[in-house]
Parts: structure tokens; C-alpha cells; sequence
């Protein structure tokens, strides 16, 4: 395949999207996206490396469904709606059409589900395959969620069921928590009721596990947090890969006092797990005891 | 050196750069920014790995500082301005502080000079080190310029000298073409005159080479060219890294008949070079013979 072929292969997959907000879209120098008015435009990206991120065996479409499922739960996390994507896909010795054409499919079915435009990118090869998703979403003018706004008092929430990412990771053999890592449901819809409902105080995804990443919430809010025993577990899922796994792509969020959280919102359950306290920033107690932060830290084993 | 960390040393080396636009920097899931009313949005994404678009050896500033001109230049083939930029760095085995640092150092000095915002990105550990530059520039509503505009009897520009880029890959002792391979200018104000003074019917970045971009210009235009014998050549280069060398980031642009194209702009020398044509869309013909597109696919030898 030639880097002409190569592009035709993924445009062939893309489902037909049409928004006079993509000006152009994939073949110039960049791609142009024409803002509404009224409207902040949120942006994220996230690698993924073979060997680190994913593993040559992984189905080719769950690679590009994945890809493209972390930076949308990044948008999620800001109650944003997509808007595009950028992909760059570098590959690595040895991969050819049909590794191409699975991960164009993957991507191209969330894509198509979250109604997410593939509006240009890049294409080498490398030591490796590597795939780089950017998107980019939209909310009215300053409304996005943000991580520093949680005060003390405010109750600690997660959608869904912990643990099950990392489960599926450990555990190929367990279907359902396989499919959770390998195509996680970025909660779309989830983050933009949440939005418009004005509950939120702070909210960020749950990539890297959820004592870490509540970590980083409390240190952006400069407060502490007690958590309650009462954790939602994915079946199956032991309590250390629900405090400390990776890969479960829910919403981690708090909410004021006084406000009424419903049990389940978008087909999701809601549990208050915790609350927010004053204390030393970032500290955070797990049924009376300190919890150190064991997730995913990429550079936490190195020099 | 943790995530932390290295987040800080890169914070460090950015120039305070403050705008309303960027709502939101480093530091959340996301990056907000505002737009203007009446402004599209410009976005375009690079990738660069080590082993194949850099080598260890390089100095790491240079490679911070090309990561960001690769992109920028895109941005400048639009006739875009830049706004802000995303970088995700994947560090190889081996890697640590220093060169981290001297990567941030070389792409906040080309930010300072552009006036980009580094507004967020993503850090991981792979098995080479990796870096990819997401850019977003804006224009004027329905302004940016485009590759597909080019109409038999235009004339074919470029900016600077050709070919500096591939000499300097070759040959490491010429201090002149190795800057020039290490530390490439992008052509940001350069594009954005073209853009206000109206003069381009299309315009791209070379970075490829003459040939195959020329070709992918054409081809976007459904136009073919005659090259005359005169090619702007950087002092040393032969007529083939002209023709065929990476890495120039130089402006390739058409223009109109009867429009006048001053003999320099923005400090640059421009060289009318040969003239749009019809026929089989891509076809060049260089003194008369066909040229074939030599140029960097980087999918030209790979099954």
C-alpha cells in the first residue's frame, strides 16, 4: 500500500457526515472547522503505542474504536458535544492493508456513533504502530466542566462499575470485561446531561484508575477527599482494580451540597462514593486509612 | 522524573503568553478556546519519530523546535495565523530529564516567536521516542487558502531556495543547510501576506519535495504543469534535492494571470518557476520531459 492507498482505505470507511462546520476536510495542509457563534471549542488528544497501549494481537478495529474512544471521553469529561478528529497513524514493521482497514473500521463505527467527523491527520511508518487521536468538541460559552471546582462538603460521584478496564486486561477469557478494555463506551451522553443539568462541580474521566485520577482532581481543586467503603465494582472486579485500575472510562464528578443526584442518568447508574473535605490537597482517605495513588502513572517505574 | 515532573519542566520553558482566547490550559482533561466571531479554525496534526524523522543524536532543541515548525508550516500554507498548539511526547528508553527539557526549550522558542499558546497534550513512555504536534491557526471566514484552486495559465511560484533541507540531511558538516535541516523556518508571515494581498489562486507547504507536492497540488486542482529549467537551488544543493529533497517548509502557490507577485515578500525571495497547465491532472513536465514524482512517500518501498 502507498501512502495514496493507504489514506483511500480509511476515507473508504468513514461513515457519510456532512456538517457545514467542516469547511475542509481530509487532503490540504490542515482542515478547516467553521466555530459557531456562542460556542468554546474544547480539545484533547492521547497516544497509543503497540507493545504499550495496545499488543500486535488486539483486534485491529478495537485499536482505532479505542483510539479514538480515550479523546472522546476526555470530551465527556468537559460535558462537551464532538465536533472532529484528527488521526495519525504511524506504522510499525509488518503491518499492512488489512491491520489499516480494521482500525479504520473501529474508528469509523464510534465515530459514526458519536457523530465525530474525521477531518484530516497524518500517516508515516515507525519502529512501531502508534496511533494519535486529537478531537475536538464544543459547549456554549463557558459552560465546560472543569477539574479545579470541587469544594469541601461537595459529595464525589463515579457512573457506572470500576475495575472492570483493568479485569479485562488481566483476564482475556471474561468477555464482558474484555470488551470493556478493548472498546470502552466513552459516556457522551452522560457528560452533556450532567452539563445541562448544572449539578457539577468538577468532573474528569477515569483513565489511568481511580485513585490517581481523583488525585489529580483534588489537587486541581486544592481539597481533600474521604472516600466510603461502598465502591461500584464491575462483576467480577476485585476492590484493588477498582481503586487502582486503568482503563474504565467513566465520570468521576462532585456536586454541591443541597443539589439532588438521580440514581441513574443516559442508561447509567450514579454512586455517591465519598466526599469532598478540606485537608492536605490531593489527600485522600479509603474507609478512615490514607490511600496512596497507585494508578497509572506512565513514568512512575522510570528514572 | 515522574509525569509531574516532567509536565513542570516543560511548563517551565514556555513563554507567558496570555490570551482570552485560551480558556483553559495544561492541566484538565482538555483545552478551551474561544473563538472569534467570524473566524475559521485551521487545524493540522504531525507526527515525528526517532529512527525515522529524527535520530538520537540530534540536538534536542531542535527536535522540540521542528516538531512545532512541521505543523506551523501547514498553518502557513493555509495563509493561517497561529492560535495554539497540542503536544504529545512519548519518551524512548534512555530518555530523561535534560533532553526533555531541551525538547521543551526548542519548541517554546519557536511558540515565543509565533505566538502559539502550548495549550495541553499527553506524556507516555514507548519503545522510541515520538512526538506529535496538533497546531490550530484561524483566518478570516472563507479566506484560508487552498490547494484545489489552481487554473490552467497560473503561474507556479515558491518562497526561499530548494533543496537546503536535503543537503542538510546529508551532509551533517554544512553548518548553513544543516540549520536548515535541524531548524526549519516556517513561512508564517509569508502566508498570511499572500492571504491579505489576494494574489493565490492555491498554495501549499513543501515538505515532501517539489515533485510529489507539486503533483499533490496538481492533482487537488485537477490541473497538470510545465516546469521551467529555473529552480531557485540553496547554495551546495544539486538539482535533484531541488527537485526532489524534504524538508525546505518552503510556500509552493499559484497565481492568476495578470497579477503582479513582487520579486520578494516578508524578507523572501519568489521565483516563478513554471505555469499551471491543462491536461492529465498531475502530470509535470520538467524542459519539456516528464518528471516523475520522487519525492518522501513515506509508503513508496513498503509492501
Amino acid at each position: 500500500m502507498n501512502e495514496h492507498e493507504i489514506l483511500k482505505a480509511i476515507r473508504a470507511k468513514q461513515p457519510v457526515c456532512r456538517t457545514p462546520r467542516i469547511v475542509l476536510g481530509i487532503g490540504d495542509d490542515a482542515a478547516i472547522y467553521r466555530p459557531r457563534s456562542g460556542e468554546d471549542l474544547v480539545f484533547t488528544t492521547d497516544m497509543m503505542h503497540e507493545g504499550r497501549h495496545f499488543l500486535p494481537d488486539y483486534p485491529p478495529d478495537a485499536v482505532g474504536w479505542k483510539a479514538l474512544a480515550r479523546s472522546l471521553s476526555d470530551l465527556a469529561a468537559m460535558g462537551a458535544r464532538p465536533q472532529f478528529a484528527l488521526l495519525s497513524l504511524a506504522l510499525g514493521p509488518g503491518v499492512g492493508a488489512e491491520w489499516v482497514e480494521g482500525v479504520a473500521q473501529g474508528f469509523a463505527s464510534l465515530a459514526a456513533r458519536s457523530h465525530t467527523v474525521l477531518a484530516g491527520g497524518d500517516l508515516s511508518r515507525a519502529g512501531h504502530s502508534c496511533l494519535e487521536v486529537m478531537a475536538c468538541g464544543s459547549v456554549p460559552k463557558g459552560c465546560a466542566l472543569r477539574r479545579d471546582g470541587a469544594r469541601p462538603g461537595d459529595r464525589i460521584f463515579v457512573s457506572g462499575r470500576l475495575g472492570g478496564g483493568q479485569l479485562g486486561l488481566e483476564r482475556p477469557d471474561m468477555p464482558g470485561a474484555r470488551q470493556r478494555h478493548l472498546r470502552p463506551q466513552p459516556r457522551l451522553l452522560l457528560g452533556e446531561l450532567l452539563r445541562t443539568r448544572g449539578l457539577v462541580s468538577s468532573m474528569m474521566d477515569l483513565s489511568d484508575g481511580l485513585s490517581i485520577d481523583l488525585e489529580r482532581l483534588l489537587l486541581a481543586s486544592g481539597v481533600a477527599a474521604r472516600l466510603s467503603g461502598r465502591l461500584p465494582r464491575y462483576p467480577g472486579a476485585t476492590e484493588q482494580q477498582a481503586l487502582h485500575g486503568g482503563d474504565d472510562y467513566e465520570l468521576l464528578f462532585t456536586v454541591g451540597p443541597g443539589r439532588s443526584v438521580p440514581h441513574s442518568l443516559a442508561g447509567t447508574r450514579l454512586t455517591h462514593i465519598g466526599d469532598v473535605a478540606s485537608g492536605s490537597p490531593g489527600q485522600i482517605t479509603f474507609r478512615g486509612d490514607a490511600l496512596r495513588a497507585q494508578g497509572w502513572d506512565h513514568f512512575r517505574d522510570a528514572s
